[in-house]
């Protein structure tokens, strides 16, 4: 369980400054931010060697355009600079055996947590997707097959099961494209609905960095290009990169990456409780 | 499964037309669609008597203050008009025995179809919420409880989740006062995280209707009023209310409402394919 004295620490607000308590947001600097630490990154985020399953991997639901479309990316991860990220159950897979700031702590537990998107763990039944990642384009592609447990209209996902992943598929981007933490702001125009069990590819830019934030869009469209499904964009706070190089700042720094990696939703960070 | 002749039917976009297929959006009567009919639609979608399981009734895992504001609420039912909705597994089991269509045919299928915000069904591990509506204020509130299922950072709801839920009571309460049918958009600014285990209330209220839209807000924030999750607005097309009142028309109209129920998005419906 966490412990209750990190609500106190994950207080957030654009303009709100808690009582008695110093509002610091780093500054950014958009060259480190897109600068060599990239793949830096994308090492830490994608472990050679690991006994945690990864959910990003093709499994007997896949139908036959999604399987293509993976061994289509797989293979420009080995010839055009392309990354496929793994994708555990939980958040938690990622920061266990950290010395956690903040008097947070997630103590030994017995629950069954999962990261959202991979919440419903029988395979074709929810989320089938897997996400890769460009470093030096600063970009990302997420194929996503829909399964009928994310049903909205009958035979058709619902609209908050794409703006979840479009949530997520951002996060993931923005924290490894520029270290973003956190999605601000989320805004989506649908335009036609995803068939269950078809695929959908979302194609994710970075379109700027501007006053410590990541500028996001997201077009979601079958593969044919034909039909859009939606369009998006959102905002990634950026607040990590200037931290001091401290031995305890980098313990923070590198535990709060991987709290970045949850794609939930953070405005500004009270570095000083 | 639905037939594939629906895709034709559903192709939508704002400002594209199919080759050959005449675009036709209804015109809107904002009186009819504020005026007394809301009750009749209330009606129907709160059937007395039925079969079907509610999953918006309360179980062991809900926490005191979820089951002291459901309490509060069913109390204003009584007396202050307010409605609670009820909250099947699938937008199937509202349209189950309806001529549709469009050649939508929805086949007897033994395929286990979920609506996305029911996917998780072991109590208290996904989503739980309840949905009360008020037809003459033409708002809802929404009681939320986050599972561990639905996480994103350790201990805390994703994103996503909440965006999703913020859609689907955008789409409930649409429906229900004015008969809206499709979120066309969402915007969400994200503020502060959701402890899993704890309960957000959604405020939903209907701010205008215009151009045929129905505009939304939403605040998200806890029982106290001290923290704000997350503010919204979300549009929703309204394209019912006017269909010619022919038998043909009468049973699309109906089975429409029904789909509406999905939460999902629609910009605008090829009513000549």
């Amino acid at each position: 369980m966490i412990r209750r004295s990190f609500l106190g620490a994950v207080r957030l607000g654009q303009h709100r400054v808690l009582p008695g308590v110093p509002q610091v947001l780093p500054r950014l600097s958009p060259t480190s931010a897109f600068g060599s630490s990239a793949d830096s990154l994308v090492s830490r985020f994608c472990p050679e060697k690991t006994d945690l399953k990864d959910y990003a991997l093709p499994n007997a639901s896949w139908c036959p355009d999604m399987l293509n479309l993976y061994q289509e990316f797989l293979e420009k991860t080995k010839t055009d600079g392309w990354v496929k990220l793994p994708s555990f159950k939980s958040n938690r897979d990622h920061i266990q055996g950290l010395k956690l700031p903040f008097g947070l702590a997630v103590a030994s537990d017995k629950s069954d947590w999962r990261i959202f998107t991979r919440c419903i763990q029988e395979e074709g039944q929810g989320y089938e997707y897997v996400i890769f990642f460009h470093p030096s384009k600063k970009k990302s592609i997420c194929l996503f097959q829909p399964g009928p447990y994310l049903e909205g209209p009958p035979g058709f996902a619902h609209g908050g099961s794409l703006a979840a992943l479009m949530d997520e598929t951002f996060s993931k981007t923005a924290y490894l494209a520029g270290e973003g933490l956190f999605t601000v702001s989320l805004n989506i125009r649908f335009k036609n609905l995803i068939p269950v069990g078809s695929v959908a590819i979302l194609n994710v830019d970075v379109e700027k960095i501007e006053d410590q934030k990541l500028y996001m869009s997201c077009i979601a469209q079958s593969r044919d290009q034909q039909t859009v499904y939606a369009k998006s964009s959102g905002k990634e706070v950026l607040s990590l990169n200037p931290l001091p190089p401290s031995p305890s700042r980098q313990t923070e720094r590198r535990t709060l990456m991987m709290l970045a990696q949850a794609g939930t939703s953070f405005l500004e960070w009270d570095w000083h409780l």
